[in-house]
């Protein structure tokens, strides 16, 4: 299910485990920081795991090199330039980064359904006081790592009443109250019929997605 | 005007600015990468400045250590725990962080008015490949750094017609359009008259801000 150069990373990783601590220096100037912030983690985990899976001989490669750092794709793997998207959270609170803009994502699949087949690579850390370590590694896929919520039938986070951003679930936890979906096809049902719910016209884009599907 | 210890501050960092170049050194397990994501670095700049002041002598106290980091205000200056919000923008852009989000702002400038009186202390930076260099550093007051838009009498960022934050004007730049506010009351009418043209309320904070003026 996942692309073997994206197991191939995650086994590297998971093996090595136990010696990803480190840290941020940051100094400007004559003064030198250990940095204890949280802020911006996730960036620097991001862009260390490139570096590493280069050094480590995998065939990766970042487009979003030398240009803005919110584009889709993370990363592409493998010479058929699978996708592979990288996430993380604090291990010491739930999973709460972004996957994907609601609206984007929709439109997005249905004009190009191969996005759903993208692998996640997901690192949980520990932040104690300016001591970072890598708790956890995860291999998935969106339907692996999303559920339905008590207000529509995909977890969203909303404001106000307006969709923002598709959210995880916990899916690292046995005590969450709703669980992961079973498959691909459960999680584009519950995609688009929580863009019917929301605006009328999650219909028109699962026809789409289907037609598209080749 | 300002805090006689933030203009100490500000003088000691404008005096010395040619050094402020550096980096951020980033590490786990056997790979080192020398960051060039500008994610995040807004974070680092603000908890290397707390370190400088600290180093250099300054009477400067961070509320956030060891907790939350969206807390106002980002430190007290001086004996009188006078207010100081530290900000950061890159060089090769506009100014655009987030001034404050602007419900909470007209809540509690309206209970607590010495909160428009804040200091503000602006760095501006490039990050050229992995080489970060602090371009400028100014002391403001809010009404120097904000300025009407044409969509209300408060320059503010919106979504889909929700307001979210005060945002900056571009206070460095002589080709802007719309001009800074020239005194704290026009800043305070334009803040409530925004309020006012987007919920109607702006009136009664108006009222509570000046009988809580004293």
């Amino acid at each position: 299910m996942y692309h073997t150069e994206s197991k191939k990373i995650r086994d590297l990783l998971v093996k090595n485990i136990s010696s990803f601590k480190g840290g941020t220096l940051f100094a400007i100037g004559d003064v030198t920081v250990n940095i204890t912030g949280k802020d911006g983690i996730g960036g620097l985990i991001e862009e260390w795991f490139g570096v590493w899976a280069e050094e480590k001989g995998f065939n990766i490669t970042d487009p979003k090199k030398n240009s803005g750092s919110q584009m889709f794709p993370d990363y592409y793997v493998g010479t058929d330039n699978s996708l592979l998207e990288v996430k993380t959270f604090d291990a010491t609170a739930s999973a709460n980064f972004d996957l994907a803009n609601f609206d984007s994502y929709c439109e997005s699949v249905a004009e190009f359904p191969q996005r759903v087949d993208a692998d996640y690579l997901i690192f949980s850390y520990k932040l104690e006081d300016d001591e970072l370590t890598i708790e956890n590694v995860w291999l998935k896929k969106i339907w692996e790592i999303t559920c339905p919520s008590d207000a529509y039938p995909l977890k969203i986070q909303q404001k106000r009443g307006v969709i923002y951003n598709i959210r995880p679930a916990a899916w690292y936890s046995s005590r969450s109250q709703f669980h992961t979906f079973k498959s691909k096809d459960e999680f584009i049902e519950a995609l688009y019929d929580t863009q019917e719910e929301y605006c009328g016209k999650g219909g028109a884009n699962k026809e789409k997605y289907r037609s598209n599907l080749g």
